[in-house]
């Protein structure tokens, strides 16, 4: 099955999954203005990204069954661990309304940010909250009498709290108005990327997987960890990097980190490394919304060739990481394919 | 134990909770500056109220197990049941503090609004969201090995749900700033209230009691829901009724249920009973910021009588519930006492 038919299977599942929290309020005595508020929130913030993190809960199911296609799941199969999926996407949708919110944005995937729609405004918090609230409907409707529910709600519980503890101290580090660099660190900047990205983007598609599938032992989901984590933070580094060096026509827009006063892996790695001048032209430039002095902060990236380290890193870590792959036991039912298909997926992206 | 001996023995359980918590984030190795944070965050948001939520968890579970007095319970017993009521008030906090940026209200308690704190603004949301992921993080900590783990986990998940259900038809039928009385109801009143209070402050305290008690037969939920849902959406009128009628000095405030455009019981039952001119005055009056308004509004409550029939809905109802709870099925251990526990905190209050 091609990739555009993946996803289109995967997006068929969403109408249903809409009805079914429609009619969870209808049982509730919701009046038919709410339910369709909520119908159209759902509908507005979580299908129209990428959906990497949703499809990869079904990819990573059928290699650990050993299926060489979707076609070989079962109907029922195929909806359960599409399902799964979707909760990540509905996790991914409530951090994103809220993000948007406190990082002040305009746009989201090519329209309006949610609480920038004309009616929704401050409601957009609420709204939030029960994009959450829908991922335990679900899992509550179609996991409850599995033996491994008790699993996926702590583990929804846990990525959810280590998201937004990484959300905390991005925030905190980063804010907008107030630049002071001093804050910033290579060290600080692993902990954000990790808490903040790689656990629920990487991490938890495939401990989800490995539950449905019965591979539960904490041994394997350690192995799942200790490569999905740094692949995380690769993935995040790489896209710091690319919103600095990549063009706009490959990445799909116009970076807008430095100016952001963002603590990407770019500027940080420029702070470890910059003369005490160098260091005088960050402190001023940085964060200012002001393409000139963007301009001045790229000079000093590009004399201390962030390029050629980010490359080194690269490499290093893609090698590192597919050593560690091969290393993996697979004694009691853990494929390491599940994790290059990941690497494979990262190494050398330009979009 | 008097009441306020009740109250200090329960708070002395939060500095606790605090550490907990906190450890969890240093064993994420998270940095001092961000748990800092997250300890300000719950010592200003958490005990500042009244605590009748978490403290009725505590009595609850004690007229369950026949104890007369919190000396019986052993302190592990005290400790467990304390955690529970704190999980409310954790929940409320985290309502509290993302209603009132959707309000754009100024102070709570006393203090100025989190969001309103230097520094804070909309990093509250996230903060919100560490408030809600405390719950699940206390939860797994002290009640993993219970068999009432998940029971635990669902009602909280339900009732958050629910609650933000409420607190949703309430946003998008009274929006501060567009008054529109078509839309109000009794009806409309009715669902928001039990949604958005009573689920969670009456039911969710007793539930948590009697499965921690070991009482969680479907049916003996049902009688505590049949008697609490319509109780709490008594003392939500009643919070209605006094913001109109009574006198600040009692009530500890002054009322702006008519200048914000609240969806009140007193304009909702005006609405079912006023004439047509009447109506063109509350159309015209009701949901503006400004004291003449809201006098004509008030004259109109006074012409019908509002007063008079708040006071006979109260009678009516505490009868009933009176009833209801006199024919409470003890059998498998459920005690109509917890339920009049409450009634008697609620019938007649004046503030």
């Amino acid at each position: 099955m091609s990739k555009a038919d993946k996803r289109d299977k995967f997006l068929s599942v969403f109408p249903k999954l809409v009805d079914e929290l429609k009619s969870i309020l209808s049982g509730y005595g919701m009046t038919e203005d709410a339910i369709q508020w909520y119908e159209n929130s759902l509908n507005y913030n979580t299908p129209g990204g990428k959906l990497n993190r949703g499809l990869s809960v079904v990819d990573t199911y059928a290699i650990l069954k050993g299926k060489d296609s979707y076609a070989e799941l079962s109907e029922e199969e195929y909806f359960k661990l599409a399902m799964l999926g979707w909760c990540i996407e509905l996790l991914q949708a409530y951090f994103l309304v809220a993000d948007d919110m406190m990082d002040k944005s305009i746009t989201r995937r090519g329209q309006p940010c949610w609480y920038r729609v004309a009616e929704v405004g401050e409601i957009a918090i609420n709204d939030a909250f029960m994009l959450e609230g829908a991922i335990y409907c679900l899992l509550k409707n179609h996991f409850k009498q599995e033996k491994y529910y008790v699993d996926l709600l702590e583990l929804f519980h846990d990525v959810t709290f280590q998201t937004e503890l990484g959300q905390l101290l991005d925030l905190i580090t980063a804010p907008e108005e107030r630049v002071d660099l001093s804050k910033f660190s290579l060290e600080r900047h692993s902990f954000i990327v990790r808490f903040k990205t790689a656990y629920y983007s990487f991490y938890l598609p495939v401990a989800l997987a490995m539950y449905a599938a019965g591979i539960n032992d904490e041994r394997d989901l350690k192995q799942a960890r200790d490569v999905l984590i740094p692949l995380g933070e690769y993935f995040q580094i790489q896209d710091d990097f690319l919103d600095c060096f990549g063009k706009p026509e490959d990445i799909g827009k116009i970076g807008t980190d430095i100016q952001d006063n963002k603590c990407s892996w770019v500027v940080n790695t420029a702070l470890k490394l910059c003369s005490t001048e160098q260091r005088q032209v960050l402190d001023t430039n940085y964060g200012k919304k002001d393409s000139e002095c963007e301009a001045k902060c790229k000079q000093v990236f590009s004399e201390l060739k962030i390029d050629a380290i980010y490359h080194d890193y690269e490499e290093k870590t893609a090698h590192d990481l597919r050593n560690l792959i091969q290393s993996t036991d697979e004694s009691r039912g853990f494929k390491g394919q599940v994790l290059s298909a990941f690497l494979d997926k990262v190494y050398k992206r330009q979009k």
